[in-house]
């Protein structure tokens, strides 16, 4: 059995952005070596997300206005008496889920025709990190 | 180590659908002949979920009531300028999750004693597919 | 490849609580011998979750009252009418989640800097189980 580890970084612009990875996902599992495995992808910071749905500029608008929807920037979260403003960005976490794991299948992603992994930023404008986990043979 | 990669294909007579998988992942993890890992059960289209919960149809109605209250059916999603109308769909897989792993334990699905696996589909009615991917020994 | 299997057991004192196990499954962990490979987290009983967010009471105190405003304790769920009363804990699973993957590095759980592991109870006060599967090498 194989395994290769790396590490993606993040600095959005906006507060809350949704950012295409799958290239940069895809090229780790060719260095990997790896041609058969799973390879998981998953957000280090607890305010940020990784999800797989659909490249399309509308739906990510669209997402970017449900997650506030049901998760919404608010004041008086009980986190905030910490200091920390950023309440809205733990749950939209756990809305949208933080990780994903990708089937390896002779040497690429195996996703279906409109699969695209993105991260999804809820509380950006500075560095974060990204676990890039591939095992297999 | 092993791995074993199959697909399983779906056609749902309603738009909104939950159906029952379990055997046929326990099938296809029995024909892998791997009896220690892990067990990727995706779903590869963007309008579709995978998840593990109770096998009671009432649930079920539940379910299908919750995911149309949190992420509706709605005329005016941005996504629809594309031409789709199913800007809901995308979003109930968010809020479903499309994929679980499940570990294989003495060459059996290792679940609880309530768990099942099933297929949630949110915008049926066409053929769509999951993949399943078990890697071990 | 090796593998490990071991059952993690919880029975909180309150209906709604969220524990915090990342000590549990780092020993098992070293237990387990692996150094590099995937932990797999996943709750066994349909009423529970398992994620990864911050060790933060407050943020805890929100995240009860989020699932709580997004999937109510309600009467007239119709799983109810099979004698069960606790519909709202099956959504709050489908919520949050019921399975994290952790990557083993180096012979540690390879998490952020804030990332902590949760077992979140939605129906306790009674005895329920977590699967941890290591795999690698």
């Amino acid at each position: 059995m194989k395994s290769f580890t790396d590490y993606l970084w993040f600095e959005t612009k906006k507060r809350k952005e949704i950012v295409h990875v799958t290239p940069l996902v895809q090229d780790l599992v060719h260095r990997s070596g790896i041609t058969e495995g799973l390879c998981l992808v998953s957000a280090m910071h607890i305010t940020s997300s990784i999800f797989v749905n659909d490249h399309e500029s509308g739906l990510h608008e669209d997402i970017l206005s449900w997650v506030e929807k049901l998760a919404p920037v608010l004041p008086d979260y009980k986190h905030h008496e910490t200091g920390e403003d950023n309440g809205d960005a733990h749950l939209k976490r756990l809305l949208c889920g933080h990780q994903v794991t990708i089937p390896v299948t002779q040497g690429s992603l195996d996703l279906g025709p409109w699969e695209q992994l993105f991260y999804g930023e809820w509380d950006g404008q500075r560095r974060k990190r990204v676990v890039v986990k591939v095992i297999g043979e």
